[in-house]
């Protein structure tokens, strides 16, 4: 008989527990054992790994709620995946997909047998095996593991635009204390019971991290309700030791909680969306270590922090091998194997069908259901330019009506996340066709804010990479619109990000993704009303010490060179593409087709800025980035009135990438190429956007190397204006002249002139700024001719 | 007559408003006024700034925070400070400041009259003038603004240690969504009431960011108390927008959580810690922009998100100037201020006197009351080394050692910072004279925690960063103990602090602080068991991005140079300090007396390594790092086995920045002694700790930089052995050897068999690891003999 406390017969009982030892036995199996694996034989040294790593302490409970979840999506024919906050529990997640039978469909050596079971016990933690967190190779995972702190973003990023799915996500007390973490409970507020799918988070409170207890498990249970309460969610608190009583509480409680998401979800798709409904969460406390040794060496371990890795870590001290054997016995594994390996049948039969299975679901596996998007063309977008620099526009505010019409055609799998710099990135446009999402509160006041809305907006970097991030890896489309300075926020999940891309390079069975686009506007250069603590362009830097394979870089200099290359970046898969690209007015230099051309070439001269047609150069003056471009040109602009006779040549730079040797990177131009544009023994000025030591750690091995001379941001900024901050760090238009003058040494007399005028207009400048507090008139309204 | 729920008589009432009346006119008047500070002639566009920048929304919320702190200060001589976490409210702060007389005692042309007004109003936003954030300039602040997130951290930073302190702590509705700023308030968890001071936070929900609306202010008032009863808090409601009801409310509600906290205190003082306190916080909702335009161009703009920024931005449109004038004028400055600009006595008696007004108080200019570290001597310490690669030893175990010291030396002025990695990092000796700190439950199988614990720990690398900077800014000194891969979190905040520094170099009355210290520990090379999610030697890069007077970068090789090293950090001032050093056994080279040569100079030839004394080498490697360092160590040993003859010239690093040249760091070594140590015309190999590009960025203008070729880590990394790890780079031995090969040619025909020797070896470790997941014993226990 079951009820509503005891909802599980005595026979189901048996078997869920059974699964549960079979996956808590597979786990010590996987730290500790080279060979015996079904314990045929009494346990020796010669059957313990010589080193000893993994996570036994988060691991049990993780598989105690995974065979739960099993009976749930069994019994109700559930679409469900499972997120791993406690990246740790390595063993756990490879265990249940073992026992699941998708571990051995995607590598079929880890046969469901002795032997495979063997192999799968060896590769744990193994040179040339498996890491010992949640990693791209553990099927049914979505990027949880190594860093904490994204488990919640990324289930809510999953649930988006999915609404049949419901997404367990097992938060660990320790990860809980990160900020990113502790912000995301509050994704709530975002998610639509209509036409998104469910979120289960599960705190699971086990009392200790690496060495010391966890803020969640130490404060009263009235506080710890209260808290969640307060996020917005109902908890239920499962709590307790004694595993018959858990499996009965926590079947009793995913009933509840699972019935209690199909009301929500049936009432809103009943009868539409009204007030922003409270989720159930659960609240599960159980021991660190949860069925492993009570004691090692006279210690407490199991419900300790003694459990957390290892907990005997060196098996040849006396005892430690029996406290082993009895520990893996315990699980009694004869009930639950063959004597072949195979699972028992009646275990077997215990797993999900197919695709239903957490481990096998394709949404943990995105690529598998990445559909194109639905492009418009952006050449419908392009501005007018009649000649170079014939008129002005806002270079992201163009590309935000691209934008607009991408979330037009895509009305399901493409979003917008920023942290509430839509607007001011300029890209409003996006509001004549949805909104930014809110299930919260909504005003009279609010403008463009409904429950519908496609444009993700939290005031949290975190949230937004994070939630992005679960959207893509789920197999959806997105951009991040971001300020310059502050990406960095995001800088670590953003290399977890690009190592988990590198490592599915090479998983077969990982199907492409779409690629994670980042817009970086109000950039360093236009940040001179904020001041100096916005003006920071290293992102670039960071991202490129990531593997080329993975990442790529653009600065389109204009407004139709960006629309080329956001529309290139939505096509591609598996990148990071950081665009730099600005949002104030500014000269637009290119027509359609010479920024698709320049695009695809992704670096080129520009014979319209040079006089050095027919022959050589005497100086290159190369650009990187929107204002370096300005400055360039005006530079050239003002060379041409003092040495009209000075060949130059001008190089633009789209694509970063080009400027690295090929064997660094796939884009980069061969040498002979690179050397055709910079000369091998000519002066080059390069006006670059970021710091300028990068554009030398590109080109370092290049033939003229020695002849170039970078100006770029020097970390020289305050409150002033646009042209007084490109002065302050050298890169203005004066400073190149100077630069130029310095190095081309026949212009003799000449050049000594140049300088002086150089020098008048710059102290016009300041003493102009100071008292006026804008930019010179004839610099500010400086256009080519 | 006064009451509990009235307790401002007419008088103080009127007092109190009049001086907010002040603040938001001075406020406006940073925004707006290029002249005519006193509105002595008709308001015309002439008055106006050229640019109008700055924020108003948060503004006067800040400032009547700000005069009603006031009141209790000076009622009951209260030491407090005020963290403003709406940075973007800078007006606010610096008026306040303005009329307390700070403004004008440390910037003594802002004056107190008509001119200093009219300079104080024009300086704001304007070049040459103040960011319109709280800044290093604005007097009272410690780094708040500019990037949010990190208010309440800096807050409970501050009050460590400064009992008699109240840290008042505005966090605004914006900033709160942030994850730093979410986990940031569970800091309750770590204040003991007995030697720390309190945290007054004050959460000030005006509804909106930039464009949108802000999540805590739309959750139901009861999830909002929920949420911060959850938080550990007792939370008081001050709402409304009538200014005189508020005024009451503000004042009764700040009445009764002084008292509140003053009892804490006392209980806690008198009868010692026994249970966590819940400490009162309070909850602001007012209306953004209060007190602004209530309409502009038919718009809705107090209490919306048009008043975040400048609420007529263009003062050009018809009847924009004349709502300025009238909104200047609802403040009656003609009651405020005299006909010189002078404010009314009456007034002007409102502020605190000297220390007591916040922007004066030395807390919030540390440097003032920074005390000198009591120092053991490292030497004690000192690892005995007989002779080079002679013992073993954990370098961040010796180090640790120290700490210890330098903990129980300063009781109540240095505290260590961690992510739960003290231990991991092997500093456990510091918990022979200290916990880690916990006010929160504590059980019997808790180690080393305790209420009055030293060792301040939560998982969130945000946390231990802000709570760290918080100290330091207010005059005392610590230490972050971090892992390596996860310190990019945290990289964000590294640019804000070093910003803050680098400005504060350029203030005269901001004093010195003590150095930002970490040490990096459990780094990329020692990550082969957690795998390539936990390795990433990327942070050195992103720091020695800002400014070279604020930045230090060491890699010791072993732990006499750590100590030595360690040492002089803790003595340092206004630096960030990043020591990279290895937690693992390793060899030891340098004794003491060679380590403290060896670190003062910062970079210098290994003679007992070398075999070039007397002569110019054919080769030099170069090594910094300590994995780097056994690498070249073993790769020279193999050297003098196969090609005996060879002269080789070893060179360790520890000050990387000796590498750069001296006009770029003042470190940098001189091109003469560069060319000494690194030769002008042979081959250098380069045994890296991080990315190898680096090493180019800083050396690429030496004259040696087209010999030199760079190892290091390149992206490649999974789950393996220590040493398969440097393989996979190939910056192992074997491969530095042919590295020196390929680069030495007389070498000939024993090149080629020493190259099939390494070949051989490699293919040998690829098969023993893959067997035993241990490296090749051989490889394990080299040592240099």
């Amino acid at each position: 008989m079951t009820t509503a406390t005891q909802p599980l017969d005595p026979e189901q009982l048996r078997k869920l527990d059974a699964w549960w030892r079979a996956a808590n036995y597979l786990s010590v199996g996987q730290i500790y054992l080279y060979d015996n694996p079904l314990l045929k034989e009494p346990l020796a040294l010669s059957h313990i790994k010589p080193r000893l790593l993994g996570h036994w302490g988060t691991t049990p409970g993780l598989s105690f709620i995974y065979a739960h979840l099993n009976r749930v999506i069994k019994e109700q024919d559930l679409s469900m995946v499972y997120v791993a906050g406690p990246g740790h529990g390595g063993p756990a997640m490879v265990a249940n997909a073992y026992l699941e039978g998708t571990y051995s469909e995607v590598y079929p050596n880890i046969s469901r047998d002795e032997d495979g079971m063997r192999r799968l016990f060896k590769q744990f933690s193994f040179p040339g095996g498996i890491p010992s967190h949640v990693a791209p190779e553990t099927p049914g995972s979505i990027n949880e593991g190594g860093e904490l702190g994204y488990a919640l973003s990324h289930a809510y990023g999953a649930a988006f635009d999915n609404p049949d799915l419901i997404v367990a996500c097992v938060v660990g007390d320790g990860e809980a204390e990160t900020g990113p973490l502790a912000t995301s409970w509050h994704s709530n507020k975002f998610l639509n019971p209509i036409h998104d799918g469910a979120v289960l988070p599960i705190l699971h409170l086990n009392g200790y991290k690496i060495a010391g207890p966890t803020v969640l498990a130490r404060i009263p249970r009235d506080e710890l309700e209260a808290l969640f309460h307060g996020y917005g969610y109902a908890p239920y608190v499962v709590d307790g030791d004694d595993p018959m009583t858990m499996h009965q509480l926590m079947a009793a409680t995913l009933d509840i909680v699972v019935a209690e998401i199909q009301r929500i979800q049936n009432d809103a798709r009943a009868f539409g969306f009204d007030t922003r409904p409270r989720w159930p969460m659960i609240i599960l406390r159980s021991p660190k270590g949860w069925t492993g040794p009570k004691t090692v060496d006279g210690k407490a371990t199991e419900g300790t922090s003694r459990s957390h890795q290892v907990p005997m870590a060196n098996m040849t001290r006396p005892g430690h091998l029996e406290i082993l054997e009895g520990w893996l016995k315990s699980y009694r594994p004869e009930e639950l194997f063959d004597v072949t390996g195979k699972l028992n049948a009646e275990l077997a039969a215990l797993a999900p069908h197919g695709e239903r299975r957490m481990s096998a679901s394709p949404h943990a596996n995105g690529g598998l259901l990445l559909r194109d998007l639905r492009m418009p063309d952006f050449r419908d977008q392009a501005v007018d330019v009649p000649r170079p620099g014939g008129v002005d526009a806002e270079a992201t505010r163009v590309q935000g009506r691209f934008i607009r019409d991408v979330v037009r055609l895509n009305p399901d799998n493409f979003r917008v996340f920023s942290p509430d710099e839509t607007s001011s990135n300029r890209w409003d446009a996006v509001f004549e066709v949805t909104d930014r999402c809110s299930v919260a509160q909504i005003t009279a006041d609010d403008e463009h804010v409904g429950p519908n809305g496609r444009v993700m907006e939290m005031l949290s970097e975190h949230q937004c990479e994070g939630w992005l991030e679960g959207y893509l890896l789920t197999g959806r489309h997105g951009f991040f619109s971001c300020y310059e300075a502050f990406i960095h926020i995001v800088g670590s999940m953003f290399n977890q990000h690009a190592k988990w891309l590198k490592v599915c390079n090479h998983i077969p069975w990982r199907r492409p993704i779409a690629s994670l686009n980042y817009l970086l506007s109000s950039h360093v250069w236009r940040q001179d009303h904020n001041g100096f603590s916005h003006q920071d362009p290293g992102f670039i830097d960071h991202v490129i010490n990531k593997k080329a394979e993975v990442i790529r870089v653009y600065l389109p200099p204009d407004a139709n060179t960006l629309l080329s290359v956001t529309d290139h970046c939505l096509r591609s898969r598996n990148y990071v593409n950081v665009i730099v690209a600005g949002k104030q007015p500014s000269p637009q230099w290119l027509d359609m087709d010479a920024a698709i051309k320049h695009c695809t070439a992704g670096i080129g001269i520009w014979p319209w800025a040079s006089n050095d047609q027919g022959g050589e150069p005497e100086v290159v003056m190369a650009c990187a980035g929107d204002v370096p471009t300005l400055e360039t040109l005006a530079a050239v602009s003002l060379l041409r009135t003092h040495v009209p006779d000075l060949k130059i040549r001008v190089i633009n730079v789209v694509d970063l990438m080009k400027l690295q040797p090929p064997s660094e990177h796939p884009h980069g131009l061969s040498d002979r190429d690179f050397d055709l544009l910079f000369t091998t023994d000519k002066p080059i000025i390069f006006a670059y956007h970021g710091y300028p030591w990068l554009i030398h750690r590109l080109t370092y091995r290049r033939t003229n190397h020695h002849n170039l001379h970078v100006r770029g941001y020097k970390e020289e900024g305050t409150t002033s204006t646009p042209f007084d901050t490109v002065v302050k760090n050298e890169l203005d238009r004066f400073d190149l002249v100077a630069d130029v003058i310095d190095r081309v040494p026949r212009l003799g007399i000449k050049a000594a002139y140049a300088k002086q005028a150089i020098r008048d207009k710059l102290i016009e400048h300041t003493h102009y700024i100071a008292e006026y507090g804008e930019d010179l008139p004839e610099i500010r309204d400086w256009r080519w001719q």
